[in-house]
C-alpha cells in the first residue's frame, strides 16, 4: 500500500501527514511557518517533510498552499498570506528528499478530498467553498479538478456580490470574500458590538468589542442568541447570494461548505439553504444543487494534497 | 460528406441550415415562429426540416433554443420567450422525421461552432458571452461542452453584479442581463434620451426617446457621438465586472463576445478590455484571457447545433 505525504501549509503552521491510499492519516506532524521569508518557509516545510520520510516510505509528495498556482503545479504564483518567492517550490523540495512533489492550491486540495473520501463521494460535478479567514473555492468537474486555463480557476473569494461595496485585498470592491468569510463576519459583530446591538457577544468578549470572534458568533448562534443569530443571518444571505450565481454558472449536483466557519455546522449551513432557495434563478422549474457540510475538517487540504500528489507516480 | 440539419429557434423566426461536416452552411430557410402555441411551434419546425430534408440527404438534426434544456437534451425545461409545453420536443420530431434529434441551448450550440469553425479554433477553455435582447453563455472546458449536473450551466445572465439591484425576469435582482444585455441598453438609452442627457440619439430617433434602439446607440458610438460612446462605456463597464467575476471562477484562455450586439465589433470590444483590465483580480500577477468578438455571427447557432446533432451518430 503507497504511502503520501500531504503538506498543508498555512500563515500559522505547517501541518504534514502520511496519508494511506485510502485516504487516512497515518501518522501527522506540524512545524513553524515562517510567514515573511521564503527560504525558511522552505526549509521548515523540508524539515516536516523529513521527519515523516524517515519513519515511513513515502512515494509522492503534495503540498496544498493558499495561493494562485502554476499550471504546472510547481510554483505559488501569488499568494495573500506568506511569502513563497519565484522559486520553483516543487523542484527545489525535489532536489532534498528524492520524491515526486507537487503544489496545489489549498481549497482544490480539500475539494479533491471531500470528493474522493468525504462529504462527496460518487457526485461528480460538485462546488466546494471554504469559509476561513477568507473565501476560497474547488470545482470537481466531471469527476476531476478542474483548473482552468492558468491553473487559477475557482478562486470565488473574489467574485462580485456588491458593486462599489467594501474594498478587497485584490484590488476590487464588492468581492464574495468581504461579506462571506471569517474575517467579514468578525468584522461585522465587532461593528455591531461596539454599536450596541450586540449585547450578547459584547458580554461574551468581557466588554471589548475588538475582542469579539467569529467564533464566538457561532457559539453564541447555537445556543440561539438572538444578536448572534442575526449576524449569521446576515452572512448567510450574503454567501447564498454568491452561491446562486455560482449555481448559475456551474449548476453542480452538490455544494460543499469547508473551512473553519463550516464546523459551525447547521447553524450556518440551515440559513443558507433557505436564503439560496429563495435566491436561485429559475425557481421551482430548476433542480439545484444539494448543499453540505464537508466532512473532513482542517485535514482535507493534507488528505487531498497526498491523494493528489500520488496520482503523479500511477 | 455527412449534413445535418441545424435549426436555430428564436422569439420571431426559425431559420434552418444544412450544414456540411467543415462547417459551412449549404442552403438555409426561414419559417415563422408561433411564439405562444406548442404545438404550432413543432409544426413549424417540422415544415423547416421536411423542406429541406426533400433536398438533402440529412443524417441528423440540432435544434438550438433559448432556454434551460434538459441533460438529456430532449425537452426544453423553462424559457422565458417561448411555449414549448411539456413534451419531448426530440421524441415528437424523430417520429415524424425519422433521424436522431438532439436539443441545445442557443447559447451552448454558438459556442461550439465558435469552437470548432470560428473565433476559439484549438483553445480548449472558453467563455462564450451572447448579447443579444438578454444575456446567454455558453462554456467549452477541456475541449467540450461544459452542461454541468442537471444541463443547465452557463445561465451567465443570472449572475448577480448589483445586489439589490433592477429587478429580473428570473426573480432575482441585480443579475448581469438587467445591465450588459440590449435590452438593457435600449432602456439606459431611452432613459438618457429622455432627460436631455443624450442629444445626437434624440435626434437620430426623430425626437422620440422610445424610438431609440440599441442599434442606433453602437451606430451612434462609432460615428464618435459623445452621448453614444457614454452610454457603451456604461455597458462596457457593467459587461466587464460580470466577466471579471466569471474569470475568477473559471480562469478561461479566451472570452468570446457573441449575440447581436457583438457585431458593432471594437466599439464594445474595446472599452470592455479596457474595463476588464483594470477589474481582474490579481491584476499583473496573473494570466488573464484573451478576450475577442466571435466570427460566425447569427449563423452560430445552426452550425453549432448541426455539428453536435451529428456527433450522436457517430
Amino acid at each position: 500500500m503507497a504511502l503520501a505525504l500531504g503538506v498543508d501549509v498555512g500563515g500559522t503552521k505547517i501541518a504534514a501527514g502520511v496519508v494511506s491510499e485510502d485516504g487516512r492519516i497515518v501518522e501527522k506532524v506540524r512545524h513553524p511557518s515562517p510567514a515573511d521569508d521564503a527560504e525558511a518557509l522552505r526549509t521548515s516545510i523540508g524539515a516536516a517533510v523529513n521527519e515523516l520520510r524517515g519513519r515511513h516510505d513515502l512515494a509522492a509528495v503534495g503540498v496544498s498552499a493558499a495561493g494562485f498556482v502554476s499550471s504546472d503545479r510547481r510554483r505559488v504564483l501569488f499568494a495573500p498570506n506568506l511569502v513563497w518567492g519565484h522559486a520553483p517550490l516543487a523542484d527545489l523540495l525535489e532536489d532534498e528528499i528524492d520524491a515526486p512533489v507537487v503544489i496545489e492550491n489549498d481549497a482544490n486540495a480539500a475539494a479533491w478530498a471531500e470528493y474522493r473520501f468525504g462529504a462527496g463521494v460518487g457526485v461528480p460535478d460538485q462546488l466546494m467553498i471554504t469559509l476561513g479567514t477568507g473565501v476560497g473555492g474547488g470545482l470537481i468537474l466531471g469527476g476531476a479538478i478542474y483548473r482552468g486555463a492558468h491553473g487559477i480557476a475557482a478562486e470565488i473569494g473574489h467574485i462580485g456580490v456588491l458593486r462599489d461595496g467594501v474594498r478587497c485585498q485584490c484590488g476590487r470592491t464588492g468581492c464574495l470574500e468581504q461579506y462571506a468569510s471569517g474575517r467579514a463576519l468578525e468584522r461585522d459583530a465587532r461593528l455591531a458590538a461596539d454599536a450596541g446591538r450586540a449585547p450578547r457577544l459584547l458580554e461574551r468578549a468581557g466588554g471589548d468589542p475588538e475582542a469579539v470572534t467569529g467564533l464566538m458568533v457561532t457559539e453564541l448562534a447555537r445556543a440561539g442568541a438572538e444578536d448572534a443569530l442575526e449576524l449569521v443571518e446576515q452572512f448567510a444571505r450574503h454567501l447564498a447570494t454568491g452561491i446562486s450565481s455560482l449555481v448559475s454558472v456551474l449548476d453542480p449536483a452538490l455544494v460543499l461548505l469547508g473551512g473553519g466557519l463550516s464546523e459551525a455546522g447547521d447553524v450556518i449551513l440551515r440559513p443558507t439553504a433557505a436564503a439560496l432557495s429563495r435566491d436561485l434563478t429559475g425557481g421551482d422549474d430548476r433542480p439545484g444543487p444539494e448543499l453540505r457540510i464537508s466532512a473532513l475538517g482542517n485535514d482535507a487540504g493534507i488528505i487531498g494534497a497526498a491523494d493528489l500528489a500520488r496520482d503523479v507516480i500511477e
